[in-house]
């Protein structure tokens, strides 16, 4: 509270006495308060479940997603500020297609998340802009058939995972993963855990239509996404 | 109101210790203050119905618009700053025009709006200009005969509709459209709905000389705008 | 004045709580001090008659003109700080004449107003600046002989006029002019009504020798200007 | 006062609430404060008599001028900061000199004075900068043998004169001007009115020592200049 | 604390009256909350033990290292802001290729730390930006099989060292380091030395999965990493 | 006082309400802070006497002068900030060159001055920089072997002088020259005089190890430059 | 101490209303609490004994060097901070090696002193950016022969010395080289007067393990640097 009578909160590009970026983490509670996502790594691809948090009948679903194909192989999703998230997307897509331009080849997931990254991490240290409000996960499948899950933070540092989830009660959802995660699940036990712990999560508030899921199975590297309808179909 | 003794509103670029963009929200007040629209994706193309707000015989109805035509298939309307708004339109005009040259096609309308909600968002994160004080609709036909239909709020967020209403009295036009909206109204169907809610929502003070009609039909992807006495032969 | 006390008053590229931009509200302050003119869309033509305010046997009245020649079939005038008025002016002009040398054609005259409220919008956006102080108003004979009469306000806002009047008094002029102005009249009746509004609003401070009348017929697209004597004359 | 204290008058981009721009307006008094001179339009040519203020015997008179030769056919002076006026005496400069490389003629004498107003419009505008303090007086014969003069103040603002005056007591030199001047009086004339104003405005303090007068005829569009020694023969 | 009061630790590029640069400071108050991190010159190559804090089952270990490869003879890790190291770790990747693709040599180990530490010198004074807060250390083979091991600190400085610590309790570390280094004792002996202190300092805290290590060999000059499983196998 | 206060002091760029520009005074400050030097121009060259003030027999009198030599036949020295001073000799000697180079020919000594004073004036109107806080005066031999002696002010204007001072005690040693100094007094006579007043000023501190003196005479104009035991051999 | 709480302290280009810049005094603090090393210019060559202040077992004394070789002919040493010195020294380093590319010759040892000074001026001058924190002794073998010693300060003026001292106690050491310095002592006696006086400052805390000493000698332009056994060898 006395770092904000001082002003050590008023810009990204200060520290505080203790060595804090307090901007950088104020964008974080931006973060925390946005609907969650899980993502998985599993046997035969990798898979994102996200909350869209949003129920309206006038909305097309199909216009109003929440996980971004980047390409064919790679997808990603975020918690925190919607429109910042839509940049740092289109500008991962923008890196997937000049990488198929220049090498006639797959992007590599890390070289995604790294891109995605950086950027965020520039907006920490230069002035004149505010750090990205968003928390990014990005899965997708190598070259070499491995599947890949990463997120990067606030800050624009990231880490690779098994398993993990990002928005509002990240830390109870992680909690629950570190039970339920086995090595070898395949995609289809996978969704099933992650609804498992969304209804533990959400209780009575739990609402099948706010779900979007999406997945890339190593054997064909396409993204298919699932909601209303399709997304019940595949539950059963 | 506290964090506005602490300077925390004075900055775009700046997140309060809650994680807020207050400036943002502020900007987000003036569209609240601006006349309202509503758009249709109907069975035969796209509408809209906006409320100019502004009767003086002085004016030349025809140089004092609130529809802008994009592109023939493209159209947009905006609730908040009409010059930003403007300045927004020219931009997605250009970008249509570029389309055109490039492709040698008609523009996809999710590219307008796009265009359009990349550009709030850059003025939401860099420093030394002012968010965008506009929300927009984008209504349009897409190559494959689709009627689309799209607002990009202040952040530069955006999503895709069936209907919906932008301005003031927004949530309470909404909460209309949802009752009345079927799925394969045609036009003119669209249009008595949107003037039924009108009336419904300004109730003494509805004139229909305030009001601007525009209509996509996507048989031959024309725009066609409607306003004074051609409103009215329209009308009946 | 609480917002004043709060300081959102002191950055053009702020905004207050409640959504407004106060700067470009003080900025409006300025035009509604400048000296006042009246437009005219008439049958042969258009019309502005304008009050220069200064009276002063030292000065050159062809030196000392409100209303600028933009190109030979466009013209425009001010209200507000003189210099600001003078850049946008020439700015105009050069639009012109490039429009001239690239199409070979006279350019419309829109897009001159538009040049204009471009201008103004962007320096109520970007930091750095201050808005432009000035109401400018524009008055031309399009290629198709059609009439055209347009003002632009201070935030870059545009409109579209049969006739109207910008500056001091401007709301009590317009009010008249609601009443007196007729669809098909011509410049010589528009002159007279212009005429007699001024020395309504005036009183006994009317004096012929501030004002400066410029038509632009449409059957031979050259702009006329009188003063002094020569206004006299054409008034008889 | 009250301005002071909310800090309106700190930058010269910031207006304050009832539409001024007080930085412009203290550059004025900077004007103000400045020594005075007095142009003439005259039947033969145009005439300016300039107060240098300073008498002092280390001074080289030949390096210590006011009245500045911009081109053999355009001249000008100043009141405010001394080094303001030479900085854009010399751009005035480069232009005339650039003119006549690129058409091969002389400069027109308004396009002069339009470069200095529109440099001290942008010092008005744009942040980062002052404003010029200093009012420029421009006088010259242009390629059709006629006289002109031109006052630009602070703001960029300019006009036409028959005769002026700026610096101290400018407007009591001015009504003088008013009562003396008439229309077809010569150059010898004119320094004749201007040297009794000058006598009747300083009263005893009066110093022909301190005088510099420039002169360009018509006839041969070459700038004469006078002082000291030489000064006293031309008065005789 | 006077010093906060005055502001004077409010900016990377301002002074105190006593000569110190506070924000800098502060920016070393984070690099103390670091985990951290022991490097070794060995008769028969360089040493990197760092602790990486996190433990979750969730992360893949192959994707969340802590000491990166450079180039296959050289090798860095960080103190403080993980995001801030990646991208100096980044640029000296990029160095490290630069340097094969124009001189078809292996970098100079010193090359890339002063690289590093330039980058570093310039954010702590040039403003619109915020210091570093990473601590970097490097180690590697010349291309005269030398091994090389440097450290640079906040402000940009850097100096060579025979074994050293960074991150928390770095001094406690470097204590017993004094006590333990002998001149040519070869990697085998460096390990154990390194968990023998992290034991000492970690007391029951110690855990060996939060551990990285990683070992460049004069003679073949690849970089070998271990932790998890290896590591384990490795310590026996 | 309550300029300071009121913070009309804290920005080159910003006028008081009364038209000052205090932080140019501030700089005008340390000028009269600086060591005095004198400049004449004498029937036979021009002349500079000045006081170096520093008197260590740890210095090199060679690599420690204060009247630096701009071109062979163009010299100057200063008052204020000595690395401000040398900075714009820097500039003054590239300007020399290039003219040598480029017109083959010497430079004019009025164009060394205007650069310099250019240079000043420009920091007094653009922001982001200090004004140069120094006061700078040139003497040499024109081409037509005229001697000239200019000084420039804080502000960028200059004037040209018969015989004049810099640096503290200015207006004392002014008042003696004007009482001594006589048109046709040649170099030898000069420094006589400046010497005596010298004495005069300062007294019982006067030391004569603190000055250096450096002629160029219109028969050769080549640059002499005394101090030390060859003054006093020039002083006998 | 009043300057403080007005605020005229606060920026590198602000000047106080004594005319003092009072950022750049404190940077001036910034070196006097830096170690200290002495310069002399001797018959034989030049000379640099520096405190290097750390002692570390861990430190690998050939990668922590206090003197910096330039050219094999100048080489540099700094009190202050580190990082800047190093910044500077590298600078040094490009210019005296284009020196030899372009005009393939060795630089002169001024110019190395007038790059660093510049650096340094401008930083006290231009906003967005700290003075450099460092003052730079310089020392080197001319092309003829003769050998030069230069000290930079915090503004970046600078002085030819014959021997002189920077850091703590610079003062009281060139007391002390006053009284010691001859003119034609070689450099071996220059060694054991600095070391004389280093012994008298620090009594009891003085360590020859701290020292460095580097010499370059007139007859071969190579420098030599001694430190730890090789510096007590070359004290015998």
């Amino acid at each position: 509270m006395q770092h904000q009578v001082m002003g050590y909160d008023r810009a990204a590009t200060m520290f505080s006495p203790d060595g804090r970026l307090l901007q950088v983490e104020y964008a974080e509670k931006t973060v925390r308060l946005g609907s969650a996502s899980i993502g998985f790594v599993c046997s035969d691809g990798v898979l994102i479940v996200a909350d869209k948090r949003i129920i309206d009948s006038l909305l097309v679903p199909e216009s109003s997603i929440k996980i971004y194909e980047i390409d064919s192989h790679v997808m990603g999703t975020s918690a925190g500020i919607l429109s910042d998230a839509r940049v740092l997307m289109e500008r991962a897509q923008l890196l997937a297609q000049q990488n198929r331009v220049t090498y006639d080849s797959e992007v590599d997931v890390e070289t995604i998340i790294k891109e995605i990254a950086n950027a965020k991490q520039a907006f920490t240290q230069y002035g004149g802009a505010r750090p990205y409000g968003v928390e990014v996960m990005i899965a997708g499948i190598n070259p070499d058939n491995s599947g890949k899950l990463f997120v990067s933070d606030v800050t624009g540092n990231y880490l690779g995972y098994r398993a993990t989830a990002i928005g509002e009660n990240d830390e109870k959802i992680k909690e629950e993963l570190r039970k339920e995660y086995k090595q070898n699940l395949n995609t289809d036990h996978g969704i099933k855990i992650a609804f498992n712990i969304f209804k533990k999560v959400f209780g009575k508030e739990f609402d099948i239509s706010r779900f979007e899921v999406a997945i890339i199975k190593a054997e064909d590297q396409k993204m298919r996404r699932y909601f209303g309808d399709a997304l019940l179909k595949l539950l059963k």
